[in-house]
């Protein structure tokens, strides 16, 4: 099973508010058409959910943010997850639409439900799931990242590859010369900063990623718009882009 | 707190596939917003996911159905979610979507993901949910009513008033003349048959109600064309349309 990450700055155009990129959205489709394994698909939330957390002020942290906020960030990120699940089915996916609430219970994954997913996705059917604002419980509310769930996803199910579809053709060692990292060994890519996202961006991802390959598994870096990257790092051909090899610190 | 089912024919025209009533969602969310305690709403299928449901022959049994029909059915659900969603927003309700997945795990409910709707709705947002084809388990899947939907909520909530907005003014004794059933007391009403419904329509709502108002709650029948209908009766002001009276058989 591959466990994959269509990054909001990918799937959106993040200078502009409320843009998606649907060409790249369906190229990505028609990529993920091509694997033959079971596949898990999560996706942020870009110029959609960012866009209007940072306008509501709304955070990761649990708190009793604004109604009206909460509902524009959730209705805000079915809209951009209604234009994927229709771009899948499009270019002849099967995508089965799971809002993380499906698998959450405040801040905590509910272990059953998590477990379901890889199910449904051996059945041929597509999970697709999103960062999207949730419910915490006593009147407050947080924002859950596309990221957080992918570590909350990869920890339970222990997917074969994790990939994260990026703008970007992975980390660099210097971000002025672009020089690419294969293989990530505990050095510290060059990171910039980017305050439309409330989840943490690049610094988070990494963080996330991190964790992940200390489970174990490998997890691959890739840049979303060259997607046919993505199907050969599944077949094992060739990883164009960062990795992040697993290991087991037992 | 009060429960309200939108049924499909109201918030869409049976008559035409794809075709949402937004005059008339309008217009109920604008009544919605009248009502002070809190509210948790239900949706149906309408000419979306029953249309797309016979099409692909999916009913509420469980089954390995069409891979595609799934996707579809849901996606087309997905797109009449948004439409009510982005209206109530429009009418300064603040919207919480709950596709059922939220609180189902194959075909049973999960009793604490239902408790925790409540505290949703009770915190000022109004929690969404909709029928929708949903994951069995082994490979099946089935369409989950908006109906039964409601008997879940309804068991484990005890909501103080529970409401089916409908397409009629209510239950008739005669559907010829129309005459009106104000309280049905174990008498059979006249119902049409409908075959656009693959979830049961008028009879099967008939069946929930009366298994709800069984539970002890007092169900109610009323036009959503009429929606001030809606705020009279949770003002216990008037009831126009079709009561059953909630008696616990202890």
């Amino acid at each position: 099973m591959i466990l994959i990450k269509l990054g909001g700055s990918i799937i959106t155009n993040k200078e502009k508010p409320l843009s998606a990129r649907r060409k790249t959205i369906e190229k990505l489709a028609k990529s993920l058409k091509k694997i033959d394994e079971p596949i898990i698909i999560v996706h942020g939330g870009g110029s959609y959910g960012h866009y209007w957390s940072v306008k509501y002020d709304m955070h990761t942290k649990e708190k009793k943010y604004d109604l009206r906020g909460i509902a524009i960030v959730k209705n805000s990120m079915i809209e951009l997850n209604k234009i994927i699940l229709d771009l899948f089915l499009k270019n002849k996916l099967s995508p089965y639409c799971l809002p993380p609430t499906d698998f959450m219970m405040g801040n905590k994954p509910i272990q059953k439900k998590i477990k379901e997913i890889t199910k449904i996705a051996k059945s041929g059917l597509v999970p697709v799931t999103y960062g999207d604002a949730l419910w915490f419980g006593q009147k407050k509310t947080y924002i859950l990242s596309g990221d957080k769930i992918m570590t909350h996803l990869a920890k339970t199910l222990k997917p074969r590859l994790v990939i994260f579809a990026l703008n970007e053709d992975g980390l660099y060692s210097d971000l002025r010369s672009k020089k690419l990292i294969y293989e990530l060994k505990g050095e510290q890519p060059s990171i910039s900063e980017n305050k439309m996202d409330v989840t943490g961006g690049m610094a988070r991802k990494v963080e996330e990623a991190t964790k992940i390959s200390k489970m174990g598994m490998n997890v691959f870096f890739v840049n979303g718009n060259k997607s046919e990257r993505i199907v050969k790092a599944v077949k094992n051909r060739k990883f164009e882009g960062t990795l992040f090899r697993g290991k087991k610190n037992v």
